[in-house]
């Protein structure tokens, strides 16, 4: 049988990764929805190759019986949804596949992040599950296979970027180029810098506590700078597992896709452990990249508080690659609007969006006001 | 429900920790039985302190109506039998809890690399279940839970031993003081001295052949100086999945018990992977120790010559620890035998029997040929 997909962001990096996995598993794997946003010269490449039956992008091209993205993915023919859609864009998306009770295979962690609990909850009464392709949730579903005691810990493993070992000083001198070079995964823009600021590490934590359902003294982050152990579990008898492979997204892609199969696919890189040599792992440093405590404080926080993590994240990372804003602000901007911010303690859907919108505005605010005083 | 235990060999290092283990856990552990060797001051105080219903030592001491190990393993009360008899002496206690239905909790490799074949099919015809206690296999176990397609490959760990570093001629002067320090794992003469000719490694590699039905082409073995790793499994997509944890037999025995589930243990060390620091690999040295691959071409070619390289290196351990043989000859003797062996290619237990016999003999032979020549 043949499960029928809709990528949602077909023209992103996950989005073209989940499509070369297709292409290997023409017998498993159909396409009948993609959406994207501006790309639509490759878009367009990719609809006459698939041929998907419901198309749409945010430039207008869109397939005559589909209005959105929304509809896309709960649209009753579609198996599976990948969500592929980068930052907080996402959100509406994965509510719509949960109302509609689909698997949706979730590479966007803004969403998660965002409206946690909402989404667990619509998905759970629609009998929706969610698969991790994130390389991190991944490895810790993988890791709890089989498993009928709850874990007592997990641990999410960090390359720590690629200033891991830079003076506080260098770090405050950091362009956009530097930040862009990621040592070891090919991924978007935004995710490299929140690599390099380690605020993804916070944003995973937060995916983790609500996708694992594990409180937040439960999960750790460790630096690994190889970036070949994607996380860990600890179970109550002290026994960790860990998931390894070469650095390579298109692996917990393919798993979210294959589960609870494994497919053979000579394209995907096979780790070689002689040549790995040495496995390395250090305590992240809170004091030069304080994203990560900003972001676990948000998550404990709770409410609105992670929905203003994101936006605020979102902004300055933005203004950090128009070059208007240093590499060191982007975690000062986002401590200002945490703590300027009022917090909604049980949102709704139209508080986490008048949250986002606060919080956006927020940091535009704050850097403004820096200007002036220079 | 209390699960009822016999432990045979309950003065050993196996034997001892498992009942550290059955004191932590009354309320779900009894003991039923209990089999020692010579031991009897230990194994009269086990004895007073679980009070169990059968009992046997190899000096006479045994309850009324039973009469071997045997018996005891094969008891209708008997719910896990744990084996940690060490060396071919626990063959016929194996099959006979295979033969019973029994679960058995395998810590003795020796039972299986000799006679594979005959206790799995007795085990599949009795409904019996083999759960390993060794630390790597236990490991391998871990990480296949859950998964439902075949695994590729199987990646044991070694420590390499305590003269992983030793030069040839280094290595021929060790004496049987120096081989008793195994760096990571505290166990028995046998174990530590076939530890450290990478002997034991090779006996593994076997053992792993037989619980997971693995050919030995699929099977690696890869040096891991620091024993956090106990092994590792890669599946067709190229994820591996790894089990770690502070070296310690208590947390494979209890697992071995609880399973499938995992019981909080205060007394199990938790692994703390930034005080580790890092993890090392480093291919295993052919060279410098040839009894891995001895072991491997034993595996390989199959019948009796498992058994022969089971009896020729507890015969040549034997003769090392009482000074008649030098730590390098232990291979050489070890190969002799092997070369010098008639096989039966699918052999009875009569015929392993016989060829553990003429093994030892052999050994004794080739060893005594050589004085008279010195």
């Amino acid at each position: 049988m043949v499960t029928k997909l809709a990528i949602l962001g077909s023209t992103g990096s996950i989005g073209t990764q989940t499509l070369d996995i297709v292409r290997k598993f023409p017998g498993q794997l159909a396409i009948i929805g993609l959406t994207a946003g501006h790309n639509t010269p490759l878009f367009s490449k990719q609809v006459s190759e698939f041929e998907p039956r419901l198309i749409f992008t945010a430039d207008g091209l869109a397939a005559q019986n589909c209005h959105s993205p929304e509809e896309i993915a709960a649209h009753p023919d579609v198996d599976i949804v990948i969500v592929a859609i980068p930052g907080y864009a996402a959100l509406t998306s994965v509510m719509a596949a949960a109302k509609a009770g689909k698997i949706i295979a979730l590479a966007n962690k803004e969403s998660l992040v965002c409206a946690g609990e909402i989404i667990l909850a619509e998905a759970e009464k629609a009998g929706a599950s969610l698969r991790p392709v994130d390389s991190e949730h991944s490895a810790i579903w993988q890791c709890l296979s089989g498993e009928s005691t709850p874990p007592a810990r997990l641990i999410l493993t960090a390359s720590g970027g690629p200033f891991r070992r830079y003076s506080q000083t260098e770090l405050s001198a950091v362009g956009a180029e530097d930040a862009l070079r990621h040592p070891s995964w090919r991924m978007g823009r935004k995710v490299t810098i929140d690599s390099a600021t380690l605020l993804n590490k916070g944003l995973e934590v937060i995916e983790a506590h609500h996708l694992f359902r594990m409180p937040y003294d439960k999960i750790d982050v460790v630096i690994h700078p190889q970036s070949i152990i994607h996380s860990l579990v600890e179970f109550e008898d002290g026994s960790i597992k860990a998931q390894l492979s070469s650095p390579d997204m298109r692996l917990p892609i393919q798993y979210a896709l294959s589960y609870p199969l494994r497919w053979s696919n000579d394209a995907l890189p096979k780790l070689d452990l002689i040549k790995t040599e040495r496995l390395d792992f250090e305590p992240p440093d809170h004091t030069r990249f304080p994203c990560l405590a900003l972001a676990l404080e948000a998550g404990k926080n709770g409410g609105t508080y992670p929905t203003v993590l994101c936006a605020a994240g979102e902004r300055a990372v933005e203004l950090f690659l128009a070059g208007r804003l240093s590499f060191t602000d982007i975690a000062l901007v986002i401590e200002n609007a945490l703590a300027a911010h009022s917090p909604v303690e049980y949102p709704l859907i139209a508080d986490i969006i008048s949250a986002n919108h606060w919080a956006k505005d927020a940091v535009s605010e704050i850097v403004e006001k820096e200007r002036r005083y220079c």
